[in-house]
């Protein structure tokens, strides 16, 4: 006798009638006075738990099914039958209920069939994968991560992966995680005194990756159409509920692309991947949308009817400043904008998503395209209500003596980066491309406020600089 | 007027006819006695370029056209029609071609229309996805991860992730890597004089993770059926062709599974992929039977086609002795297989892939499940003809008390591990998973040799220990 999945016993209308078998794991139990015991069994493949009806004819009634608690795993089988009881459109009248595993010492048990907030839940961060929440979570974070993959593979784009250790800071953006393998009691020395790389792993300074961009444009300016999706890490003390040391990126990259390509792109794809995780995930969003976040469905469903608005960054220091809001930070010409100007643009202003084009150059990174203004580059944010900028991208410069330039005046080294340069030198053409931080996204579509919550496992347990 | 990917042009017979615009990269021009020019583009979305034929009449023709080299990347429009020369099917009759980008210095362009040693690529990394050989690796890459997450998506497992930068050793499964943000110049100290690692980033000393399966087992044992697919590290300094510092890895683990289970969920995974791969890149691997493994498009067929032999350590071990050969290791029960047993059973012995089961416990680790002669463990290893080892797996020891006896005789920390425990102690099931290299089942499909170039950028440009 096989078992199938809960979700499909009840999802399936096929095999409502039939004698089935189900596994997982008890969420209550309750007893009722008729001599007979209600078990909701929960295995994880959807947000409902299964209703079995356990008769007190069950040979193992009194000892065992009376006696289950909160997570005990157990095989159920029975009929599965239409259900006469509230909150549940099918149930399964058991004619065996085997304890596969019971929980030592239930009253201890942490994870009880109760809120459980989520400081506590970060201390057992083993356990909490069996909360409503933490399940609700895991299948968001599938959902979204399938719908990613699948626009770009549906349109023809390449994964790639980039290097994770790097010789490289990428574009400095942002500080670095050092790699190494050196005895740290015994650091081996230069004959100046200073640490001897040449001794290390890779016989040279390496890093964790903060971006795969640079390295990913080699691809892009030979396959066209690629993307990465992977880990990237900032070793900031920004101890805020927004930024994690290590959260995975989607970074595509388009060949004969521009700026406006790369807009429509941005907003196509989270479209997308808005309409895709609510369809799949439609009791999960329930859930959301009654524990977390009222607008949590709403704000998604708005995210894929509404046209993004369209605006340049010039215009929106001037609705910032005729908006005659006191803001914490001043909207000036020049200065980057801050999530009050992007939750005023996106909120109050437009009510809708916004993407702000054309920054100023001084404020954005060596690699963004020249406008022909020699004051903005080719730089956009995608700005939503309820988070603000979620997607940040630019057009590339493409232009040989134009990107030369820029690094110079931005200090950079041009020798470590002649391989990138060499991209210009060769068929180079116009490119773009994005970069999402998949945590945010995540965080921002299932309305948890704090980002360490919305993966697997903090990685410290219970700290909070992660 | 829009473009269209070379590989719609190539494929889709719906466009003949009809005047199409294409851009890409130039890999040849021959200039024809009749005063045309035949251009072959390629634009990355299929191994093969599309020709295009370019008449003396276009008014940019002796000034650009007939200067195109290598590299140069051009777009084009034209009429796609049925084509009379050999080698391909269909070429356009261009009534444009625009150069976008000119290769400066076609001489030194280190990419020519040639072979290129492999040495010689991995000092061009930034230029070598321009060669067919990278080409076709990115998309036979791109093609078997999307068959690893489709599997596993149809068959109801959630993709998690778990932490790359982690303060446990995992199952001591390898050297780690530090990671750490201290000041190598300045290391803070204990007043007992070692480094002080709370002042490190995370508090603790961390290291990069060497497998996310004990993490893993957490969501298992809450959603049933889960899968990682990310980046692993390994500071081993084992510099062979076969191993990577570096890799991505790919842990499936069922909750309510046994040995049986995984060997049947092993080979039919395989076959998956296998079939994928063979079915989205026909070109592609055609271009590796012909280029590179004379074998791989059979092997892979074979893959395909033959049922997978299973048998015992025991018999193995059995196998090897009988067999006369003289092997470099002796093949003795309690050693470990080596390279050229596994290769003897499935090239010579078996023909097939083989599943070896049940290995000795003392050379496993501690989490296999202990079976009842109590000299072994349900261990599996996938073995393939043409590379050895593919798959690693284990059904895992669920039941607390022996568990807790294998840690101590393996001399590890229960206290660390209590997390490990707690998920014995609160409704544990049998449940299985294994570990497959991504890199080196890529590498086995490409037939590559050597796994640094299988992956899209050495960690070090030109070195070999990466």
């Amino acid at each position: 006798m096989s078992f199938i999945s809960i979700k499909s016993a009840l999802t399936d209308s096929a095999v409502v009638g039939s004698r089935i078998g189900v596994r997982g794991w008890i969420r209550t139990r309750r007893d009722s006075k008729a001599g007979l015991s209600f078990l909701h069994l929960n295995d994880g493949s959807c947000f409902d738990p299964i209703q079995i009806v356990a008769p007190a004819e069950l040979e193992n009634y009194e000892d065992e099914v009376k006696n289950l608690t909160s997570g005990c795993a157990v095989e159920c089988h029975g009929l599965l039958v239409e259900s006469s009881g509230r909150g549940q459109s099918v149930e399964i009248q058991a004619d065996s209920v085997r304890v596969v595993g019971w929980v030592q010492d239930p009253d201890t048990y942490p994870i009880q069939p109760k809120r459980h907030s989520f400081e506590f839940l970060r201390d057992v961060a083993h356990l909490r994968p069996r909360t409503n929440t933490f399940g609700a979570v895991t299948r968001v974070r599938n959902a979204v991560a399938s719908a990613i993959h699948r626009y770009f593979q549906e349109r023809g784009y390449y994964w790639i992966t980039t290097p994770i250790i790097t010789t490289s800071d990428a574009e400095g953006a942002g500080e670095m995680f050092r790699v190494s393998t050196l005895d740290l009691a015994n650091l081996p020395a230069t004959p100046e005194g200073s640490v001897d790389f040449s001794r290390d792993f890779f016989g040279r300074e390496t890093f964790l990756t903060v971006s795969g961009q640079l390295n990913v444009e080699g691809y892009c300016l030979a396959l066209s159409k690629v993307y990465t999706f992977g880990p990237t890490f900032r070793a900031e003390n920004s101890n805020t509920p927004r930024h994690l040391a290590e959260f995975w990126m989607v970074e595509p990259e388009i060949a004969f692309a521009d700026l406006e390509d790369l807009a429509a792109c941005a907003e196509d794809f989270l479209k997308y991947v808005a309409r895709e995780t609510l369809e799949h995930c439609e009791s999960d969003m329930a859930f959301f949308a009654r524990q977390i976040e009222p607008e949590a469905i709403n704000r998604l469903q708005h995210l894929v009817d509404q046209p993004f608005i369209a605006i340049d960054y010039s215009e929106a220091i001037s609705i910032l400043q005729k908006s005659k809001r006191s803001f914490e930070f001043a909207a000036q010409w020049g200065l980057d904008l801050q999530t009050e100007h992007e939750r005023y643009l996106t909120e109050k202003h437009f009510k809708a998503p916004v993407i702000i084009k054309n920054y100023p150059a001084e404020i954005k990174a060596f690699y963004m395209r020249l406008n022909d203004d020699q004051k903005t580059v080719a730089a956009m944010d995608v700005l939503a209500p309820g988070i603000g900028e979620i997607i940040g991208g630019s057009q590339r410069e493409e232009r040989l003596d134009v990107l030369e330039r820029r690094m110079r005046e931005d200090g950079l080294d041009t020798e470590t980066y002649d391989w990138y340069l060499d991209l210009r030198r060769y068929g180079s053409v116009p490119h773009a491309g994005f970069g999402l931080g998949f945590e945010r996204l995540v965080g921002y579509i299932t309305g948890i406020a704090n980002i360490r919550d919305v993966i697997p496992y903090p990685r410290v347990p219970g700290r909070a600089d992660f």
